[in-house]
């Protein structure tokens, strides 16, 4: 049995937001909001959330599990999630009229539910959910550091076993294990490593490619760590720089720099992009990235607030984000340095310790 | 560059699909439809197909990736996947009137479409393509049978390290690493390591729980060759089994060969499933598997056709699906055995090589 004070938190806080968007009941499909809610790790699960009940829905492959594990918070129902009846029943004996669901659910769930719940009103809230997720709690921040901190140590080893030869493909690997033997759960994503003209590619598969002298040779990594994920990248040249990668890298720096001095609770995510964007295009003109300067991180790898050009998400005390600029020259190369930073009153923490001063490899 | 062919036969093929169903557009979102279509590994894109025109759309961060790999069959265009307003022109210009999409795109894509779309029909399709995955080439074959002999032999190394003392969640780790280390590009899913009463539960994650002796363990692992997968179970005893246990084995064993022996081309899937669970059903009440008896697998994990009681599908040649019967007797433990077998005129291959009579582990 889970313990549950969060997860009683945490329903409180859904409803609530329920409240204020008029719901009086929410469907919750996806994995991480799922998780979030009631620490299920399954792939199939359907939780049907009213003011007063909390009813999970799952199948046979995963009932027995559920009924030992989910808090008490919740009832435990065996069911076919293809079978949507059940949850029409339970809305309709609850009276429910306005039911919230994720706009990331699969059409085919939607159209299921809007035949089998009429009259009752599907309502787009996956919003509720977001917003509740961006800001942390300490014990979700004691796991995203964790993480990083395993993360730096896969990558302080890897970096050690980096020279001309070895492939790309083969860094990825030795990072998936140092993440293990350093205590994560696994990789929050499939690590990036792109050596020489493929660091201009931002996501990129690592491939039989070997890394050669001179070349920059960027690393993305993260860790997992009960659900958890930490995200970084290092760019770092193998050998001596050149006067060219010296100045693309600090083009870089200094704009990560410029976008973290901004972050405060208040100030709005566009504005620290736009610290960053505004800088790299001034000193590269056309070479800019062109998509967000970060993202929120916590039970996933993306998750929102979103640090782009556009929309008007506000950084809130709590909040976990990337600042991760990038200059990518195709056909030369590229440079990413990406930490992420703690949002808090007045100004902030950078949750990594990792250097990143251009890191001259020997060879 | 991609070696055209495959895809341009695949394309062939699902235009033709597309005439019977009377479309004239194709939207692919779905990441496994778009490998299968163009071999495009990235995690945002969308295909927009015609009779005579396969337009590719990706952002940013792997436009340069994307125009360097792609078969020449298709026009790259870098498109956010946010504005479907690209989308619109470019079927309205090429006179679309009817466009299949995937169910399994979210809620929030298909709301989209429908407004920047109209008056253009879109018309659930996803089954074109999936008829179209079923049934695998050479090509294919070569690769889930690569992927199922990583996996055996990764099998192979973590049993001999089998003992009492040692967690579920390290034998998974130990299976990941033998993946890799055997050439897999890694597992095909989590890998399934229960043992004692957590046998019982179908899908279950490991744990730090010990093995003692006398328990039964369960290994459900799979890897993955070049994007196919492979899957197999084996429960073993760690030590001498009881009665009891070599029962259970022993009657799972035979509804396994009882199904399997079912299967050629052109039987139904409820058939195969019926002769699996109704032997089950005889042998121990209660106490049969609720689930499927088996899945497709290919480039997921998890594809049509369903081997199970209800539904229509037909077994047609070049198909590959498990069988995978099993007994959960809760708090007592469980036993499921799997295999995925090749579909073929008049018969059958099953595609694992790995011993499946009862084995008892030293300890």
């Amino acid at each position: 049995m889970s313990e549950t004070a969060p997860y009683e938190n945490r329903l409180r806080r859904l409803r609530h937001s329920m409240k204020r968007a008029k719901l009086d009941g929410f469907l919750v499909w996806d994995r991480a909001n799922t998780r979030y809610l009631c620490g299920f790790q399954g792939s199939a699960s359907l939780i049907c959330l009213t003011g007063e009940c909390a009813c999970f829905l799952t199948d046979s492959r995963y009932i027995t599990g559920a009924r030992a594990s989910l808090p008490r918070l919740f009832r435990v129902v065996e069911n076919p999630l293809c079978e949507s009846d059940r949850v029409a029943r339970i809305f309709k004996r609850l009276k429910v009229r306005r039911v919230g669901f994720e706009e990331s659910a699969p059409y085919r769930l939607f159209k299921q539910w809007t035949e089998r719940i009429a009259p009752i009103e599907l309502v787009e809230a996956a919003a509720c959910i977001d917003r509740l997720r961006e800001c942390k709690s300490r014990d979700e921040l004691r796991r995203i550091v964790a993480a990083q901190r395993i993360a730096e140590k896969a990558l302080d080893r890897v970096l050690a076993q980096c020279r001309p030869g070895v492939t790309e493909r083969e860094l990825a690997r030795w990072i998936r294990r140092a993440i293990e033997d350093e205590g994560g759960d696994g990789p929050s994503f499939d690590p990036i490593v792109a050596s020489g003209p493929n660091t201009a590619l931002p996501h990129y598969q690592p491939t039989d490619r070997r890394l050669r002298k001179g070349e920059f040779v960027l690393f993305d990594v993260g860790a997992r760590v009960d659900g958890y994920c930490s995200d970084m990248t290092r760019t770092v040249v193998l050998g001596r720089a050149t006067d060219r990668q010296r100045e693309v890298y600090a083009t870089v720096l200094e704009a990560q720099r410029r976008a973290i001095a901004r972050i405060r609770s208040g100030i709005a995510a566009k504005v620290v992009d736009r610290a960053a964007r505004g800088w790299i295009e001034a000193k590269s003109p056309g070479k800019c990235y062109r998509y967000a300067t970060g993202h929120g991180v916590g039970l996933e790898i993306h998750e929102s607030p979103s640090l782009r050009p556009q929309g008007n998400d506000r950084l809130r005390t709590g909040m976990v984000a990337t600042v991760e600029p990038g200059i990518y020259i195709p056909g030369w190369g590229g440079v990413r340095i990406e930490d992420m930073v703690l949002v808090k009153r007045g100004g902030h923490t950078v949750l990594s310790r990792y250097p990143k001063q251009l890191r001259e490899l020997p060879c």
